[in-house]
């Protein structure tokens, strides 16, 4: 049994009309006019391929096919149909439709499976729009409150309690998932790592941990000219150092570490004058907790180090911690099983990016499936994907769910 | 002989009273109506003091007095009344008052020159409100066309040619100064060499060479997780590695050459992406042409270098450059003369910042005498000088004045 390529695809470019942007991306943030017309595009397909449809208080949707034990815990699988600004055509939306697709190919199969199959969409993945990102699976696994996450507004003022009402998709709390047996999402890499090394398909163990650090450092505004280099307090000099010397911490802890520096505000910021103040961001992530404590402590370490020498001030601030998470081995090697009978390369991988796999595997076994990605590109209209990566991973998807929801008994 | 320090310091709280700030700066921006309050309390002090005040086509006033031959080439001294934004009580404004005080003291002592001495006031040295700096000077220099000054304009429209007509203070051409026997100008040194070497008076050589390059480095913006280090193209990466290195080349040369980053700007600035493009100026300084030229050579081969192993594309450009200027060796022994002869303490400096004097120098024998600045600090409400550096340098411009305009033959 495999899924229906062509289908995939025609589903795929017709819900990435919504939104579409000039140079072959989408904008389709939450909550928006955008939202809900891909939202309703979704629950009339799901309705024509005679799934139950319920929505519950975050506004996620979950399309239900029954299984031969209706109250058998459901096996739950998708991803989110928003996106960032201008993003690409396949975060997110290639996660909801091979779910899509794999139920669509069990009905045309006329396969029963013993535990219900859901096909789900989150609300509000990215959080573009409304911050932080992964509201809706945070509010399932208890991380945000329903009304912490009704009043973050978006930067009009609008609040998102407002404007799930509005663009009618606020259900109820009693229409959550109960007891799930297992939660598998597909989703492009987002990377390079696939391609570099030839892998279609990746089996995703986990997510890495996130610290995010806000380094601020404070010398001497000065002017360029008559400041010898010698007494100059420069703290750009140390931010440079720090920024250079950060890269050997991650490269010490090997891949799949990583540390970056996105953000660097400096003052006063002129030409002519030595600056006074830096202001920078360090994103350090590591899929060990232990490594990613060992590294921010060695972020530290070099910061006060180098300061020292430059007789510049440090002050450093945790902005956020999200810790490692670890997908259950069980579904990991399921997906490794299934795409070695398949014939598909597959190689494990830890995930740098956020998922809404992330809480689900607070509530259930859990694993993701990753797409190989072209030039690791992603948030952006040239996001894209070998068409025969997206096949065999939805392929991939199709006969994990088939295994976890089980044959009738 | 010496000047009346009280006069002096008194002149300066007078005139410092006009664009006073909160916290003891002042905020006299060119041809603003402060800049014409400060220029009419300059006139009538001038007018007291008997000297005849005239004002060229760029407003720049000269004050003279006659010497015992009224048509020998006069010896200029002076320096600028307006300031920066928030600024000093002593930049620019001490120049001209301490020119002031030394014909008032020629005065007391009724002591006549060969030579006319005028006490001068250039306008819009700071370059802040109108760009470029220095622009009367570089009027005189055929630097700048008049008509190229006159069309500048501020943030608001205003041209300065409009607002040199408002405040009443645009001459005529004919009223620029002819041959010109020397150029004197006591400046606040804007630096911490004189202070850290307890010298309260500096004699300038000259000031250093500037060129400032415009940096663009263009890597491959990225999400900061699913990134391994080794694939990145990180441009920040790379300029901190530069901006690093850069400090190696500004002390194989030793002071007074200094290299700084002042400016940097990243793309697109968020703290889980790495940035796609980074934009940074670079300021180089060296006393000597040769040096200044060799230093470019070196960050460009630097960058260069950089950018190879960190598969980043730089783009180097020339903002701007300025020839060091050599002052004459005759007018800056004569300073070292005069302050040995009076007992203070004297250093040999080059000044790392522009002043009127470098398109003066153009003109004129120039030379200028440095105080010694408490912490370095300048165009800064902090601004400050010890009393017995201004009151020190003040005699030795005072003795060198009257050594350059010669006694009555």
């Amino acid at each position: 049994m495999r899924i229906n390529p062509e289908r995939l695809r025609g589903a795929l470019a017709e819900m990435n009309r919504i939104g579409a942007t000039p140079r072959g991306g989408v904008s389709r943030l939450a909550l928006t006019d955008e939202d809900r017309a891909a939202r309703d595009l979704f629950v009339r397909w799901a309705r024509e391929a005679s799934l139950a449809v319920r929505v519950d208080d975050m506004g996620t949707i979950y399309a239900r096919r029954t299984g031969s034990d209706p109250l058998a815990a459901p096996v739950l699988t998708g991803s989110h149909l928003d996106s960032v600004p201008r993003g690409g055509r396949l975060d997110g939306v290639l996660g909801v439709l091979a779910a899509l697709e794999v139920v669509r190919t069990l009905n045309d199969h006329g396969v029963a499976t013993h535990h219900p199959v859901e096909v789900v969409n989150f609300t509000n993945e990215e959080g573009v729009r409304f911050e932080p990102a992964l509201m809706a699976s945070g509010v399932l696994a208890g991380a945000f409150t329903p009304d912490y996450v009704y009043s973050r507004k978006d930067r009009q003022g609008f609040t998102f309690g407002a404007e799930l009402e509005r663009i009618g998709y606020k259900g109820s709390a009693t229409d959550r998932p109960g007891s799930i047996r297992a939660f598998v999402e597909l989703h492009i890499e987002q990377g390079p790592v696939l391609e570099a090394e030839g892998y279609p398909v990746g089996a995703v163990d986990g997510i890495l941990g996130i610290t995010w650090l806000e380094v601020v450092l404070t010398g001497q505004a000065d002017h360029a000219g008559p400041s010898p280099m010698s007494k100059r307090r420069d703290p750009l000099a140390a931010a440079a150092r720090i920024i250079d010397g950060i890269r050997a911490i991650a490269r010490a802890e090997g891949d799949p570490a990583v540390v970056t520096v996105g953000r660097l505000n400096l003052e006063p910021g002129a030409i002519n004058v030595i600056p006074g103040k830096i202001t920078f961001s360090i994103d350090v992530r590591h899929r060990e907790a232990d490594g990613l404590a060992r590294m921010e402590e060695a972020v530290r370490v070099l910061i006060k180090r180098v300061c020292a020498e430059e007789r510049v001030e440090p002050r450093v601030e945790v902005l956020w911690r999200a810790e490692p998470t670890h997908f259950d081995p069980k579904i990991v090697d399921t997906i490794k099983v299934v795409a070695a009978d398949l014939g598909y390369r597959c190689r494990q991988i830890t995930s740098g990016a956020g998922h809404d796999a992330r809480y689900m595997s607070q509530l259930a076994p859990t694993g993701m499936i990753f797409v190989q990605t072209k030039d690791g590109k992603s948030h952006c209209e040239e996001e894209d994907a070998p068409w025969d990566a997206v096949e065999q991973a939805a392929n991939v998807l199709l006969h994990t769910v088939l295994r976890l929801a089980g044959p009738v008994k």
